[in-house]
């Protein structure tokens, strides 16, 4: 029997028929205001052959059919949450340890391409050895599996020490874990650096996993989290020919609850200007956030090597590095690109694994 | 007096002084976590000259200034927010007619090209006339205040009648207003469309005010608004090479509720995997606000010409065109960009502006 609460204007708007659906795009050819007003299940029947259910709609006739197998799909989750993620609150908790493969065999076998893509999903990095160490390579593993975003920072952007610096990250001095560009909206949403060059003492990288600190400060201080999610911060960035801000909260949630991205950068955060209260609830969560980030065991310490490519998921994860020797041999080159490209390709790779099985 | 309410850790992270910014960035040079546990006001006195404070930190020492200019100042509002915007909720709202100036005098004029970009972010579109007619040129426009985003469509695309489409914008049909690519996430928050060829019978233009449009739905069903701004909908795409997914709702609005974004497009619409109830609300919702979308004053319409070049805001407004003769001449290109760049760009004319006050 098709269950009697099934919503008539959701198994209409469904319709699989070649009226509804274009068959070469599968894209739906009616709008939701083309459907009958009253719209309603007038005469159903069961298909033969396979479980499911044939209805004739009223008043306008149109036929339409639906399996039971179809019907009783289960909802696909927000691979952006919480929910589609392996979160990891330790380093040690790396079961598997780093999520690590070679250019070579990244590039020859789907198979290790997928798993690599699916580790930037589910865990927010991966790690891409001997990568050629050779100008504009950053780019070139951006588009192995989407679109470089370009910035005012360029395609790509040299992480050294700069004569003239307009950002901390392109002189020498530690950087504690952040995300990149919580000035920009929308935020580069992946971050890629490839490493030509760490000859300098120092110079170490970190990574922190930003949902597992969010979802343990919802744990252990729900007030923090509360200040978190619902207040909307400035952050800002600005120089000569640049002047970019975006308003967000620190942790972003879906309607319904769930993590689904974080901000954090004291360098760029802005002047919040709201009620004494509520800025009060503000920096008292955001100094309880900090400190969680900071507890030892939370990050995963280590070493870029030349050719070494670390992708890793911006509105998740917090990158750290350690102070290097002024003057120090060491270079990174980097770029953003998007999550839909990537998760893009991981679907479409599956697709083909499931067609040659 | 400084004010008696003022949070102390507010206060402290918004020190000026050379130790706390760098001087060259204006970034925050200190953590949250590098500031006392017990901060608190030690001394304070009035400053000589300006009205302001010397503020000498208690239990470090430290010595921050701050003007009463400084303290007073309001908030900056979000720009992506309804509160940023001028809402025309009818064509004939649009007092000053369409906002539109040549290329040649956006390209020789910065008050021109300020004008223009300034319409984008209040009015969510504007209209450059004689552009020329010539391949590519729409990222040329794109690049004149910020960065293409290059997608699966490419870093531009050709909208005229296709062999075998992948879409239904790459046909003769008719195209009811949507927003494009809701199944990405980021969404392009940009669209740019240069018009190459236009002599088919049909093809016009039509735009909608998509926050104008939520705001209605607001103010007329708050059940309706409720059940789009807390339903997440999966959209789809899918071709040969692609395989896309967004799970956002239809009208995103920020932590104090106001609208923020707007996705629409049933062509795109997957299948809500929900319990009853929340599908039925959902879709009542939908229809009542595909239907107000649909009232006749609600959408400006017009028509392209060769060299025209329309910018406009993908989270806010809702395009459309009619149907055109099958097989006729009309040939658009576009691409794809973002708003934080065009932002930057008219943060940076203003400043020039009051520079040259």
């Amino acid at each position: 029997m098709l269950p009697a609460d099934v919503p008539a204007l959701w198994l209409r708007d469904n319709c699989a028929c070649p009226d509804c659906r274009d068959p070469l795009t599968g894209q739906k050819l009616h709008q939701i205001t083309d459907l009958p007003e009253s719209l309603a299940l007038g005469t159903v029947r069961e298909l033969d052959g396979v479980e499911g259910w044939e209805v004739v709609w009223a008043p306008d006739g149109h036929v339409s059919r639906y399996s039971a197998e179809w019907l009783g799909r289960p909802a696909e989750p927000d691979p952006r949450t919480e929910d589609a993620k392996d979160l990891w609150g330790s380093a040690a908790s790396l079961a598997e340890g780093l999520p690590e493969a070679s250019w070579d065999a990244y590039l020859a076998d789907d198979a290790e391409r997928l798993r690599m893509l699916e580790a930037v999903a589910r865990l927010g990095f991966c790690l891409l050895r001997d990568v050629p160490v050779r100008d504009g390579q950053s780019r070139e593993v951006a588009r192995s599996f989407g679109y470089v975003r370009e910035t005012n920072y360029g395609a790509q952007f040299e992480v050294r020490e700069e004569e003239r610096p307009n950002n901390l990250a392109f002189t020498n001095v530690a950087i504690t874990p952040h995300t990149d560009n919580p000035y920009r909206d929308p935020v580069p949403t992946l971050q890629l650096l490839h490493c030509l060059v760490n000859d300098a003492e120092g110079g170490d990288s970190g990574l922190v996993d930003g949902f597992a600190a969010a979802a343990a400060l919802r744990e252990r201080d729900a007030d923090a989290f509360a200040a978190l999610t619902g207040t909307v911060v400035p952050f800002v960035f600005r120089d000569d020919v640049t002047e970019l801000s975006a308003h967000r909260p620190l942790i972003g949630t879906d309607p319904a609850g769930r993590i689904r991205e974080v901000r954090f950068n004291n360098r760029g955060l802005g002047t919040l200007r709201l009620p004494a209260t509520q800025t009060e609830a503000f920096y008292a969560g955001y100094r309880a956030f900090a400190r969680l980030l900071l507890e030892p065991d939370r990050q995963l310490d280590f070493r870029l090597a030349p050719g070494d490519c670390l992708i890793f998921d911006n509105t998740r994860l917090f990158h750290a590095r350690t102070a290097f020797a002024r003057g120090g041999a060491r270079h990174l080159q980097g770029c953003y690109a998007d999550l839909d490209g990537l998760f893009s390709t991981v679907a479409v790779l599956r697709r083909k694994e499931a067609q040659a099985c």
